[in-house]
């Protein structure tokens, strides 16, 4: 059965997904001839980046998801429907969803990542992604009922493996994170568990590497390396963790093997493929596109943003980073080209142009690398708060995070630190998105 | 096995629960000769009063919560654990629970109230309550929930029955949420479903007696009842709920048999009882206490707040209001109480001050009685936000809450209308606290 979605006349564009590229293309046909339909599982986005401060206690999840249907409020040619795309069927020019099927003219995919465990099953189902709401919910959880065990557990062993916070992996997410675990050790620990030995908390961070933000410069690598070395994260590089049953850490390294009851795992990502498309456009969990983000092979269904892989311009012949100023870019470029293409006329080709990257490790400490530019240190911090606040979608959840930002850096205090619903290691029913 | 709690030479002071009576008696004993030990088991302290708005998309949880460790961050002799009491021996002066046991000198009850379903388990399986905050946030899930499907579901009958919301109990949270829901259905509706056609959405308030507010003044009846109708709340009276099969209503009047996907249980309220009193200390869900807060029959078990039954003022026959100012003036005086009882001096007898009461039905409405006097209208409604302002615990949690206030004043907007974890009504484990 079809998805109940009224027949306006207009040639319809299907939008898979409502991150960055989803909501750009959104927004930029508000003024077109076409019906747009958006389909996500969640009814919010979701600001990816600050998931680490939610899972450490920083911001509430309110304040960095916001509802799309609130985001589109005003716009007479949107529909939005809260369904798991299952299916792409190209010939039918439809898709299946949970909800029932959706026929489309032009097909977005704009799905973006998901947490890549390399299909080991034993690691997905017990260490802890972090790459949407609930998971850094359970996060959160998982450390504050560590933290309230340890403070009255006698036996030395378990008390350390409950102190001990094993980070995956040493992009972003992972320096990020270790970075607020570590000074959730040094400002909230003494003062919340003033009976518990603020020693015996560790955080390990393990990259496969041989440096931390392999997608930045070589200055950033070192400076962030330093700077979490500073804070007492205890770094190791190439190492790769072999398995983790829940306790028991095991890596190619033996010396690193470790009992520990946290594993943070962002090692990886993979882009969120959809069934249905001739197995020779995917990639290394990307989609194929040429220069106007269409798939290779098709005429009507193009990629935008993380999954898809575009190799045309010679300064990316790997494809472009997956950051949310390329799925922007995509975003807005497709618009005008669907309106082109829609007008019989020639679309555009795609250019990347590069805001540059960056990562905070803690309290006025940040990298960022912009062109030949590299900037470390507060400056680099606080340009690293602006770009954050610039991009998070809202203005009511720019001024709360804001708020919390400035109130956290005057008492060296942290918002939430909430047990809504505990997180029950072994009887847990993973979250699916 | 013993809870491991430091030892510390100091008569010991356990107080369960940290609810308003709890903390205010812990922290009134911060300069006294006691170890003071807390035990509850969420690590955060919960305005109740508020729930209704967290319910409802109004507030983000973390706002009206407020961490157990932080608020008694300085206090020396101060010691929580995170546990759930199952029985108390009163004859080894000793508490069981979750983590062990917890030997005392004096016992203080503050355990404060749970949804009463009268015994009936399929009421208590198949409705909603709203007592602490993952109840709240399924609620909010579940209305989010039935709004997405009810917008494209095309058979009438379980369209209007996802839109027929019934509110159980004329209380005040039972009066809040209806207002609540009815200022959705005007404001919200409208803007997020322009598919919708809103005036399907019917809300139904049932209460069993005469009158709304019963706790409250004739007047304060009256001018709820009008506002409510006023916002299109169907309000009946005399008419009790049979049966709730999770889609189908019955009640003790025919006429209002009916299918609603959403029937929010507000009908009643009970003390969270711990086993091991004599029985004849327990009335009606609550304990009798003499005028000292003394459990009847005990030298050192004490109950305040909601569960505490005290027949010995004049003026209060049956007990106290079970609100958050009797709690808190119990509460202080007890901490005195127990300095003097220590020294060997006597306990001084409680004396309840009345500071009124209150209840706000929407957008510039509210009753208020204090004393003779009755407000109504935007005064009330003020009135209304700065009580509830002055008693949330946290700074940082009231300036969260009157700026989220401020805004859905002017924007005529609620803040967070997000399916975090989704409700699923058969398979849903309920959460047990």
């Amino acid at each position: 059965m079809p998805v109940n979605i009224p027949e306006t006349g207009q040639p319809r564009v299907v939008i898979i997904g409502g991150g960055y590229g989803g909501i750009t293309l959104g927004k930029a046909l508000k003024k077109s001839p076409f019906q747009v339909i958006m389909l996500d599982k969640n009814n919010y986005h979701c600001f990816q980046p600050l998931l680490y401060q939610v899972a450490t206690g920083g911001l509430e999840p309110d304040s960095i998801a916001f509802p799309l249907r609130k985001l589109f409020a005003k716009q007479k040619n949107f529909y939005f429907r809260m369904a798991e795309v299952e299916r792409i069927d190209p010939a039918l020019k439809r898709l299946y969803t949970s909800l029932g099927h959706v026929n489309y003219d032009y097909l977005v995919i704009a799905s973006g990542g998901k947490t890549n465990f390399y299909g080991n099953e034993e690691l997905e189902e017990k260490t802890q992604g972090m790459k949407n709401v609930p998971e850094a919910l359970n996060l959160r959880s998982l450390i504050l009922q560590n933290f309230e065990q340890a403070n009255y557990e006698r036996d030395t062993e378990l008390r350390k493996a409950l102190l001990n916070f094993v980070v995956v992996g040493g992009g972003p997410t992972g320096v990020e994170t270790a970075g607020a675990l570590a000074e959730l050790k040094r400002h909230i620990l003494p003062k919340d568990y003033p009976e518990m030995a603020v020693e015996e908390m560790n955080i390990h961070l393990i990259e496969g590497g041989d440096r931390l933000l392999a997608g930045m410069s070589e200055k950033s690598s070192e400076d962030s390396l330093k700077a979490l070395e500073k804070l007492g994260v205890q770094v190791s590089f190439n190492t790769y963790v072999k398995g983790y049953d829940g306790h028991r850490l095991t890596t190619s390294d033996d010396v690193l093997n470790m009992s520990a009851e946290t594993v943070i795992w962002s090692a990886g990502i993979t882009g969120n493929i959809i069934p249905g498309l001739k197995p020779d456009v995917i990639e290394r969990g990307r989609i194929q596109v040429d220069e106007n983000n269409r798939i290779l092979g098709y005429s009507d269904i193009f990629a935008i943003g993380y999954v898809a892989l575009m190799k045309t311009e010679e300064a990316y012949p790997n494809g472009h980073p997956q950051v949310a100023p390329a799925a922007i870019q995509q975003g807005d470029l497709l618009a005008a080209n669907l309106k082109a293409i829609q007008e019989g006329k020639m679309p555009e080709a795609f250019k990347y142009f590069d805001k540059g990257s960056m990562a905070t490790i803690g309290r006025n400490k940040a990298v960022v690398d912009w062109k030949k530019l590299h900037l470390k240190g507060i400056i680099a911090w606080l340009g690293w708060m602006f770009v954050h606040l610039l991009y998070l979608i809202g203005f009511r959840n720019k001024l709360v995070v804001f708020a919390n930002w400035v109130w956290s850096y005057i008492t060296y205090d942290k918002g939430t630190r909430l047990i809504i619903r505990p997180y029950r290691k072994d009887e847990y029913l993973r979250v699916k998105q």
